[in-house]
């Protein structure tokens, strides 16, 4: 009976482990740097969690189920339904601000594409609690902060930055009714992926007005703030939202990131829970999906039965991102380790194979990386397995051995040999 | 609306998810000490892999669900069935031996209770392709070397051996026909834990013969070679499965680990693909489930379309083992950091909160885990915030900042404080 793997997910063999760890280690090491602790929830909810505010495009994407008690369950597809059910059930005695971060599993029942799969690792970062911009500022700078430690540049990705709460009071401006916005944002978000017809015929079947249409269209192109009087004229709402979002972009000025940042009208993103400055982070070619997304969402904490707590946050998956970095030969397979030993321990005689064991039972208690061959005899097939696992030295118990007690240390990258009895062996 | 978690699984809030990392940090290291490489499955195959080897009581514990392309899948409850599948499938291509290890998530629909819960972490190395019991020994040696290096000694935890193997051939040997081992093992599993009059009810549902179920409860009771030809003669099968497991405990005390190996009949593992050598770990007063258990399965691989190939390994979940490690005083919440910064930058004036933003940025660039104050103004609430987060060393912009560009420096085990200028900080 031969099974194959669920379409849409990975098998990590030891080198596309290597991988995943690259990236998921980064990301924790960011995530320190940056002063934000660990997190995680359960790999599967209550269905009813998805169906609060996460749009229903991931509704559709769940893998759900009941169990034998009759519950509806679904494997998570995002990790901030569960942060805000987590946080606000603890909400009077965590400490704050609450900076935490996770790298969870998440599964979303999607057709595979380059960039999407069903199965997948997701960095993130939330900031809850703070009112002020300059946490919209430093969720920024840590996905920034990341990319960078890994060898992006200014040159490969830009983070385009917008605010949710400054669009809702453009489009008001300009006539649209506030029950109109959130079946809007899914349609303004797709606008760079679509074709202008498409795209112009779907805000149609939303709005009326054709001149509405139009003026939409033109915002959605803006990409200087002071283009934006020229297209609607500011209300105070939206002055005040403009004020904020030059905020965000002084902040990383201070950061010293302004370089990789840029204001892009267009940028909406697709679920409804967002409340102020969005962004995502692009390739600057923009042959790929965006690396990351985020933005603020001062309602969903209490749209799970909390308090009214506002909170910041962004999300990076692992499969856009592993697309990149191996497009601009930041991730080569041949530049991770594997495996790495300290110690491979040859025996060249049946007879001191004990010793061999013992040796590298001894090794690895010192806290050593170590193996031994399973296969007594032939030296050059042994080194060959030795080399395989990376190890820096290799010991060899041979008639050396046999004569006078003395292993033969071999440094595998010098090829200089010297003789050590066993004690001295576990006093380095 | 308010949502609970479900039933039996965890929220990892940062003190949990310190105690988590703590546990799988550790077994990832002695993986890697071992020789072991990291390899890792998808969360969810096809529900057929599950009802290939795995036992009954494993199939009724799964989380099953149907996706929209009609497939059955299941949330995996082990992970050696996806080993066997990766494995057969490169099976030419990957260099032997393949020690591999894996931490994975996994789920199994059971009444959560002690050291049982629905969502677990599960340490997983095996060992393929190797013949010799050495293989088996050193599987045993990797779990003591992980329970040794968390501070659990051979006076708390016991490694009961006993061979599939052998019990086999015993049985066989007592007139047990072949067919009925596969429903014999996972009753004599049970034997430890549950009351004798059971025990023998449910082998005489198995067994007709009142004297053969005799015979099997006194070698279940059996924890010396020696005694075991006083009840059941030997034949040829049955001497040779001694002598493999004579050389398992020969090759355990060349590793140094003889004091906490114990031989003990009644260990019978319930799943029905074991082979060889089997063995559990136990705490010493006897008072909670296995902490881990494994053995050998030689048939596992062809079982699932692959060739024979031989395999051992070893599988240690993270309740238990929590349980034990907090029962043996080594596991202390206190005695974990959750946070751990170099620097906490506070700001006694708004007006330099920018420029505090600025240093700290500066600093994690440098790769120093740091944070500001996102209040400005009384120091003491910002060391309190800095005391929180475990910062070693506490920057302050203060007046000295205002009248001179310095820094002050404070060390917060000493509580010495010195003036710097930022330039200076940074070349540290």
């Amino acid at each position: 009976m031969k099974i194959q793997p669920v379409k849409g997910t990975r098998d990590f063999y030891p080198p596309q482990m290597a991988v995943r760890n690259f990236i998921v280690d980064g990301w924790k090491a960011s995530s320190i740097r940056n002063g934000f602790v660990e997190y995680d929830g359960p790999i599967f909810e209550h269905l009813q969690m998805y169906q609060v505010k996460s749009g229903d495009e991931i509704v559709e994407q769940l893998f759900n189920f009941t169990d034998r008690g009759g519950r509806h369950l679904a494997i998570r597809p995002e990790i901030t339904p569960t942060l805000a059910r987590m946080v606000n059930k603890q909400i009077n005695a965590l400490p704050r601000p609450i900076k935490w971060f996770s790298v969870p599993r998440l599964c979303r029942a999607e057709r595979p594409q380059k960039g999407r799969l069903r199965e997948f690792f997701q960095w993130n970062i939330d900031i809850i609690g703070v009112e002020d911009v300059l946490a919209d500022a430093e969720v920024v700078y840590c996905s920034l902060d990341y990319l960078r430690s890994v060898g992006l540049t200014s040159g490969d990705v830009v983070a385009k930055i917008s605010s949710r709460r400054l669009l809702a009071a453009l489009l008001k401006n300009i006539g649209i009714a506030e029950d109109k916005l959130e079946s809007l944002y899914p349609i303004l978000d797709k606008k760079t992926r679509i074709p202008v017809e498409a795209f112009v015929e779907m805000l149609g079947k939303e709005i009326d007005s054709t001149d509405t249409v139009q003026t939409v269209l033109k915002l959605m192109d803006v990409h200087l703030v002071d283009e934006i009087p020229d297209i609607v004229k500011l209300n105070e709402e939206a002055k005040v939202s403009l004020d904020e979002l030059i905020q965000v972009f002084a902040y990383l000025r201070t950061m010293g990131v302004e370089d990789w940042c840029r204001f892009d009208m267009s940028i909406v993103r697709g679920l409804a829970y967002y409340t102020g400055m969005v962004f995502e982070i692009h390739d600057k070619a923009g042959d790929l999906r965006a690396v990351c997304g985020g933005g603020r969402y001062d309602n969903l904490l209490s749209d799970f039965g909390g308090p009214k707590v506002t909170a910041t946050g962004m999300g990076m998956g692992d499969a856009v991102l592993e697309i990149l970095l191996r497009e601009k030969g930041l991730l080569r397979d041949d530049s991770l380790d594997i495996q790495k030993l300290d110690y491979f321990v040859a025996c060249l005689d049946a007879d001191l194979l004990d010793k061999a064991v013992n040796i590298t039972a001894q090794l690895r208690e010192k806290g050593h990386a170590s193996n031994f061959s399973y296969k007594t005899g032939a030296l050059k097939k042994q080194m060959k397995v030795a080399d395989s696992m990376n190890a820096a030295k290799c010991i060899i118990l041979g008639a050396e051995f046999k004569d006078s007690k003395q292993l033969v240390v071999k440094d595998m990258q010098t090829g200089e040999q010297e003789l050590l009895d066993a004690e001295s062996l576990f006093k380095s």
